[in-house]
């Protein structure tokens, strides 16, 4: 199966804009790319990742926005690894052989006063499983400990923020779009130790799209597919109290470890990552649950420039969570939005020769992840 | 594939239980149902339907409660038609060989006056899609313009809410265990126009779960399973003012129309039915809609007793919505579970003879409607 087309809108604030205005903007980018073009009526389901809106009933939105009211939708919630779990529900869908041809979209619309309140309260103190904490204070409970435990730093989580800021300048869908110090990060105000504003990524609003296509009607669509190679999905205890050991996320392990194993490939296949950088260190400590590093090794491979545009493996060229912004929904889709330019040789901060990549998404806080490996035909260069 | 287990709390107000207790007692009966034994060990895959709860990250809780950080689990969410798009959605999943064994679990805890206010206020206020309405008067346009253009009058109601109360007193599992006259039904004091109380199914907490296995490994569960043979989703216009004719609901004749094609049988092929009676002109509209009445037919079947145990197609052996009470990610579940024990000739309300059988939900109000069609080996008479 291949993705066969792919836009998104720019994330930021549209508070002018619901989700019924930025689906139908998402999916004219997406039919645009289609290179032998696409009909409506070419399209026989729909998967659609939506976490935190308060703008509806999502699939009848989607249905309704895009003049599609005979389209099947689903919708996938699945906290942060909505985008990539939705992708993985249409993946298995078109598999089944019920649809040759099926959309996937991904939106969220959170930069609106109720909608954000709820979506904090939700996390925090739900009725069965009051974490307690909103979602920057989890998360920071495991890159504290993890700065503990490993030979890692907080200069090292602001080289992540500076190279994902540095990425994010050259994209026009990303909301942060200047770049910033390591001197600026560290001494920026701290939202909950160790994160200071600067390892945060801003909640957003955006919508994503992405064509997929069967083997077989693949040509009637491009002669330059993408194909999807492996997906999965990983969970792991809620609770924080409940997780043996805060410095590495098994949701993380277990979404990749199904990925590769269905892909047949192997992280050092990777050329081109999209990781999950809700927060800098989740970036980092997601390198070693990906497979990219050994165990707390991650700030080598910052320290070496190896995940920035130029190295080994870029991470984030899109600019990431952190520059581009992170409406839930739609951030999976639109990580693999930017493989599919990266794969076919199309992306602004383009890596040379890239022909596998990788979208890793994770959430709940750390209860879930998933994972989607595409593969291109390559594009010259190396 | 096939359904080769089936179990459910029973729905009510279970005020002092959240998911994470609902989920384990319907995963144990359904578990304890397994002819040849289930080990937890055997899932692969899981989705979970859940519309409106409050209690956390659903996907999260069922891993959790179910003591399973292994399992995959999607959160599938299609208004009240959840239940029956998170079984079409395993389906997706064991159909594309990704999974042999997948667990289905619909489940909501409504009853709890935080998150009933959220549902209601969430339908009524959607920002995008503010329909002004709660869902009973939403529904009530539909049926008072029916009764207009139709034959059909309120008695007509009362005697599915007669029928329904009667079915629903042997049901251990059903809320409301109680018989009521048509006179009782017509006196009841008015919702809203033209539903009486009696007409309103009550929203509940509860919990429903299935087992699904490829045909490859179906008999290492059980000699006797229940096949799906057809799977369907429907969608619509959210808005009233869209409908071009409030007297059908274009999402359950698309719903139906797919899961009939994929079975390849018809409307006539059916024994027994289990049919979404949120309210009881909804159950009477939809037996036109799901093919089992000629247009402004619908209220011959009701007068001739043909929809009643005893009857020629049966419909809502369980009591129904009406009886049994309504957990929107539970309730299509849990009509499948009914129909396990009734196509392999163990219902409480045993309907002769029974091989085919379907479910069908809708909702949003009335922009989704799911159907999933089943078939047993029959059980002797008839």
């Amino acid at each position: 199966m291949a993705v066969v087309g792919a836009g998104m809108t720019a994330f930021g604030e549209h508070f002018a804009l619901g989700l019924k205005d930025l689906l139908p903007m998402a999916f004219s980018e997406c039919a645009a790319s289609v290179d032998k073009g696409l009909d409506k009526s070419d399209l026989q389901g729909a998967w659609f990742g939506a976490m935190g809106t308060a703008d509806g009933f999502p699939a009848g939105i989607l249905a309704d926005s895009l003049g599609l009211p005979d389209l099947p939708v689903t919708r996938v919630e699945n906290s942060c690894a909505t985008g990539n779990d939705a992708i993985r529900n249409a993946l298995f869908g078109v598999a089944s052989g019920a649809f040759d041809v099926a959309l996937v979209m991904g939106a969220d619309k959170l930069r609106d006063t109720t909608s954000r309140d709820m979506l904090w309260e939700w996390e925090a103190m739900a009725r069965d499983y009051p974490l307690g904490v909103v979602s920057p204070a989890g998360f920071a409970l495991h890159v504290r400990r993890y700065l503990h435990e490993s030979p890692a730093t907080r200069e090292h989580l602001a080289m992540i923020a500076v190279k994902n800021h540095r990425h994010g300048v050259q994209n026009t869908k990303a909301r942060l779009r200047f770049e910033i110090t390591v001197e600026q990060a560290l001494a920026a105000p701290i939202v909950v130790t160790p994160f200071g504003l600067y390892d945060c990524a801003p909640q957003s609003d955006g919508a994503a799209a992405l064509v997929l296509a069967a083997e077989e009607v693949v040509d009637r669509f491009t002669d330059r597919p993408v194909w999807i190679r492996g997906v999965g999905l990983g969970l792991d205890s809620v609770m924080h109290q409940h997780k043996s050991d805060m410095t590495t996320m098994p949701a993380t392990v277990r979404a990749a470890k199904q990925a590769f194993s269905m892909a047949g490939l192997t992280p050092s296949d990777v050329d081109v990552a999209e990781v999950h950088d809700f927060f800098t260190g989740i970036e980092l400590i997601s390198y070693e649950d990906l497979g990219f590093a050994e165990r707390f090794g991650g700030h080598k491979l910052v320290e070496a420039e190896v995940t920035t545009i130029g190295g080994g493996l870029p991470v984030n060229p899109s600019g990431g969570l952190k520059a581009k912004g992170h409406p839930p929904g739609a951030t999976g889709v639109a990580q693999c939005v930017e493989l599919f330019a990266q794969l076919r040789g199309e992306a602004v901060n383009q890596v040379d020769g890239a022909r596998i990549g990788l979208a890793h998404n994770i959430g709940g806080p750390t209860a879930v992840a998933a994972v989607t490996i595409l593969e291109g035909v390559g594009n010259g260069a190396s």
